[in-house]
Parts: structure tokens; sequence; C-alpha cells
């Protein structure tokens, strides 16, 4: 990039206006509209990393290999995960460690853009506090977007969260017709 | 790409079911979502392509430059058009001739997904018929997927997709607190 480039961009850096945005409902797209935007937010150079929170059977999905490409980190449930406790069960456990993870990562503001993908079932099956949820988001940098993605996210979640949308399903192929659901649109 | 890999990509070709995918709503992430599926679908190596119908005054934008990096073909309204006729004002005739080109690439069948973006109000103001939407829509190669997104879906169009998905705006920030659009998440 050439510095005029890079200080337009530190500029513009600058100027932003952190949102704390939620994709909800029952619908289709709430995680791929958040791939969307960092999709759109890598072309303008932001910096972005995705968290997930529902643990995937093969890394192989075409958003994995598409993010390569475009240098967007997308950290999986259970990367890096050492199972230790005795109190918790894994799943929980899975979600807590994920959890810390973005806590890190949103305190450190490194990152223009930080999505936490499903990340509202951990909350809404009370692995994680929606309160320090809140907390964290509130103390965020100014200038950091958080995305936060999945049904079913708490009513103190989206009282907080500055743009919420509820992707409501219409008609569904894979209901109505038994279709079953086509890689490259589903995964 | 070997040619075990370009075999593999080919059978799943030939098994694919295409879909007629609408995005509507008054809420956000309808193109975005759209932009995630092709962001994802070129990590699974798709022949993809979008067609878009409103006329944005510059090309800048970071979908441009992010889906230049995957290789993804944006065609904006107004691409190659030379204004001719003396029947029609400019608006209805961007969009036939966007319509024309989108035809020929259905018709082609060389994409797996094709993407109208914001195709819904070139039906909706009747610069374009919707029976003659459907019937192209009705003849594509069985394997190709169709999005098309905007508000105000005609009814038709919902009738005959196979998946169809409202964004619905909960809370938005520009209007509730005055905030303006924010590069890398909006555009």
């Amino acid at each position: 990039m050439a510095s005029a480039e890079r200080a337009s961009v530190e500029r513009r850096r600058q100027r932003q206006q952190g949102l704390v945005i939620v994709n909800t409902g029952e619908g289709k797209g709430k995680t791929t509209a958040a791939l969307g935007v960092l999709f759109r937010a890598r072309g303008r150079d932001f910096r972005v990393r995705m968290f997930q929170f529902i643990k995937h059977s093969t890394a192989k999905f075409g958003e994995h290999r598409a993010a390569k490409r475009l240098e967007i980190p997308i950290e999986s449930l259970g990367d890096g995960f050492t199972w230790l406790s005795k109190d918790m069960d894994e799943t929980t456990a899975l979600a807590v460690a994920q959890w810390d993870r973005c806590k890190e990562a949103i305190a450190d503001g490194e990152e223009d853009i930080i999505v936490l993908d499903e990340f509202t079932y951990a909350m809404h099956y009370g692995w994680v506090e929606v309160a320090e949820v809140i907390e964290t988001l509130r103390r965020r940098p100014r200038r950091m977007h958080v995305i936060i993605t999945g049904r079913y996210a708490p009513p103190e979640l989206i009282d907080f969260a500055d743009l919420v949308t509820e992707m409501k399903l219409i008609k569904h192929p894979y209901e109505e017709q038994g279709i079953r659901a086509q890689p490259g649109i589903e995964y």
C-alpha cells in the first residue's frame, strides 16, 4: 500500500464510530451478511477477524478458502483448546474458552471489525453471561465494530446494540420441497 | 487447480440443484448476504457474477476491490451503455439494458451463481416485466442459482422463488442516533 493511501486508511479509522451490530432471527443470511461485511471491509484494507461459536465437522468450507485469500482470519471453536476443567461440561468450556479469546481481541483493539459468529447461542444457553458481554462491548475501543450473529439474541443485547436486523424466513426450499443444502450457497 | 480437484468441482456442479433466492425487506444485509454467498462460493471455485441495478456515484467501494481480488465480476449499471432510445427515459433504458445483459448471462449458463442486485426496484417501478423475469428464470440452466435482492419484491417473484428471506429492521443507528453511514460496514 502506498504511504498516502495508508495515511488515508488511518484518517478514516480515526473518524470511525464503532457499531454493535446484531443479525438475528430464524431466516438465512445472518452469518453470510457478516461475511459480506468482512469481505467488503477487506477491500478497504480494514483489519477484521471472525470467531466462530459453532463447532463444524470440517474446516473445508468455501468461506475458509475465500477468507484465506483475502486474509480474513476465521478462528474456529476449539482452536487451541485444551480440556482442563472439572466443573464444566465440554460444550460450556469450549464456548467459554472462545469467549476468552474474543475478550482479548476486543480489548487489544487491533481490529476494525470483529465478528462473533453464532455467539447468541452461548448467551441463550447461559454458557456466557449477557451482562459480561455487554460490559466487554461497552469498554471496547470506540472505533471498533462488533457483529454478533445467531438466533435468540438476548433482549439485553438487542437493547444495547446499535443496529439490529432480524432475518425472517419467508420461504425455505429445504423444508418445503425437500431439497438438500447446496454447497457454495449454504456452506 | 489440479485435474482431480477440477473433476470434483465438475461432479459437484452436475449434482447442483439451482435455486432462486430472494433477499428482500426494509432491513440491512440484503446485498451483503448475497456478497457473502459469492465470497463463499469463490472459495469453492464456483463461477459467479453480480449485476447491479442501482447506479452508484463511484466504483471505489470496498466490495469492488475485494471482488477483484477474488475474481468476482461485478457489473455496474450503465457499463457499456449507449443512450439511443427515443421512447424511454434514461432510468428505464439503463435498467432494460442491464436486464438484457442478465438475460444473456442466464441463457449462456456459464455461471454457477448470478446475483441481480437491487433488481426488485426495476420490477417494482415497471421498467422490467415480472412475467418476463419469471419466464427467464424458469428457462435457466437447471444448476444455476440466481439471487435477487432489494425491497418490494413482487409477490409473483416470491411465489416463484425457492428461498425468500425478509431482512427486517429492528433497530437502526443512523435513524435513531444520527450516526452517519460507516465505510467498510455500509459500503
